[in-house]
């Protein structure tokens, strides 16, 4: 066997792209238009201070941040597990609750990493088709001998609520539905975008104990840059995917993450204020676009996932490029004719606008 | 089938203690004695003054600190991967390479997440025995149709050098003489130690594109806080390795590391200060715990592997304990017998020299 047949070949992933383009308006990749919070850049002041601390070890089950976090949404801290962003969190979970060989759920149109978590860990899959207004329809995550339409057992479930790249939310009723018809696997909601005026299946993780929340400081917190995410569940959950983390990677937030993340989670007040911020921009940018002649999801995320019915989608796309405004499209059945442009401040969306106008003419 | 039986169930790993007792000598995790240098700080203070930047993503390349590994070794960028400490690098080598169901051979004693990763990934693998005086054989990862001990086909080699917790080096020819002989697979070497005076194997990636060099911040560079590693290779397989990587968690160096990180390594003169003196301690501890009565390995690294022949290992290891001192030591064949001791001050090893000399009486 030669050395190229013993390495794994992969699709490479296509990111949002990251251009230096001056004056570019960068709605692609769902960042907050605001900084983090004062006090993260003090407790980066106050590591500088301490700065001879970085020679050790950080503390494996960054206690200072889980603690932070457990105090913030007053829950117990041996129910709250961190890591290197969401996306360290969700592929741990893949790992430690989809080994069962049974097939996993998912929506069709949701978010890219899913399959590529099953398909790296080797865990069976099945897309369930969102309905043709893209809801999730919680009957097709339910067994049949709960009275739901899944076909056969189920070895685990997964979306994002709201689920991306729609903003659509599923109502808490239907959550608990679909959570307490499973009680044999480990339903997995991926919060990434919550805070921006959805409701968080917190509160029935105390309930149930195969409920895993999970959410990430990228968005809301505005701290992409500093990599960190955590799951909230179950003691007995969160114990598992511990001894999963440590007994292979166990450093791996940083000092500085586990300090910054601290102080963001520690500023309420910060938070509410950015987050706020960006839905009020969203619901006025959201009837804006619709004059301009966009169909559009109800979106409760920093983002908007709107058809254009007066041109080609990726006409505009490109023609909106050309104009220094980034946002993302995919070419693929379904979301095809949509864009997804992410929240930023209220004049980057007042530019946005002003140029939609001149590529449709009016102005 | 239940929930418990789709979860997966790992030893959970004992890491090296992390108490916070005050007074403590720490030696135990193999940190760097000296504080980082003084341009991570810094880098800490333009951080701050740039905490706005943390609302984005970091580059998912880290090129920033990738240009600055590659500038102080002289290599081109293309042939340098960094990642989350060399434990991320490694496993995501372990993941990339290691895929042929051929099995891959390390030695039994040698650092214990290899097989942590390999049973994780489902590759097959075989221990190789050190030789009685804790040495490598080379001919052992040479197949039969090179002259060499190798039974069957190899998947593929890795190797930390120096070894741990031996501390013993291997030859750049022998090193050589494995990889020249291994053509069809990958050959990796684990150089987390090798900036305490010994070689690095980093050149003969230049004319061996089978070969990967793994180092880290953590020990010489004195950044295990940061959490930061990288491998060094040819382009093709740096290629391999970041397509696997961004396949499944694009981000997670985060900016703060990313700039941590490059103001180290771009410090030559304070790192050759620091692994310098680190040598020169060590040097002078071998020469006093021998005439303590201690056997040794030859150590190229920022610890001993120390065996006490006036007592039983296990009774002076809790001795130290009560004295404050933590070593690491494995109750486990071979090398129960031996305590690995890291490298402090001067200050802290002339403590731990009193202390021994008080625990046998002498004092």
């Amino acid at each position: 066997m030669s050395l190229e047949d013993k390495i794994r070949k992969v699709e490479p992933y296509v990111a949002g792209e990251q251009p230096k383009v001056p004056g570019l308006i960068k709605l692609n990749t769902n960042e907050c238009p605001y900084p983090p919070s004062g006090k993260v850049k003090e407790a980066l002041r106050l590591l500088e201070e301490e700065s001879e601390k970085l020679r050790l070890y950080p503390d494996m089950n960054a206690q200072e941040l889980v603690d932070a976090i457990a105090a913030h949404y007053g829950v117990d801290p041996e129910r709250v597990f961190a890591g290197v962003g969401s996306d360290d969190v969700l592929s741990m979970c893949f790992l430690t609750f989809f080994t069962g060989g049974e097939e996993i759920l998912f929506p069709d149109v949701t978010y890219s990493f899913y399959e590529v978590w099953a398909g790296l860990y080797r865990i069976p899959y099945r897309l369930v088709p969102l309905c043709s207004d893209f809801t999730i329809d919680p009957e097709d995550y339910i067994p049949a001998d709960k009275g739901g339409r899944a076909p056969g057992t189920i070895g685990g479930i997964i979306f994002p609520n709201p689920n991306a790249p729609t903003g659509i939310e599923l109502g808490q009723e239907d959550i608990e539905r679909i959570v307490s018809a499973n009680p044999d696997c480990v339903v997995i909601v991926d919060e990434a975008y919550v805070d921006f005026g959805a409701r968080s299946a917190l509160s029935l993780t105390e309930k149930y104990d195969n409920l895993l929340v999970v959410q990430t400081f990228s968005k809301s917190r505005a701290m992409a840059g500093s990599r960190i995410g955590f799951a909230i569940g179950s003691p007995r959950l969160i114990g598992y995917l511990k001894d999963v983390k440590f007994s292979f990677n166990s450093y791996t937030l940083n000092l500085q993450a586990i300090r910054a993340g601290r102080a963001a989670v520690e500023d309420d007040e910060y938070f509410r204020e950015i987050t706020g911020k960006v839905v009020k921009t969203r619901e006025w940018f959201a009837k804006e676009l619709k004059d301009l002649g966009f169909e559009m999801t109800q979106s409760r995320t920093n983002f908007l996932f709107a058809k254009p019915l007066f041109m080609d989608t990726n006409e505009l796309f490109l023609r909106l490029r050309e104009n220094k405004v980034l946002v993302r499209h995919w070419d693929r059945p379904r979301i095809g004719d949509y864009l997804r442009i992410t929240i930023g401040t209220d004049d980057d969306m007042r530019e946005v606008i002003n140029i939609i106008r001149r590529i449709k003419g009016e102005d």
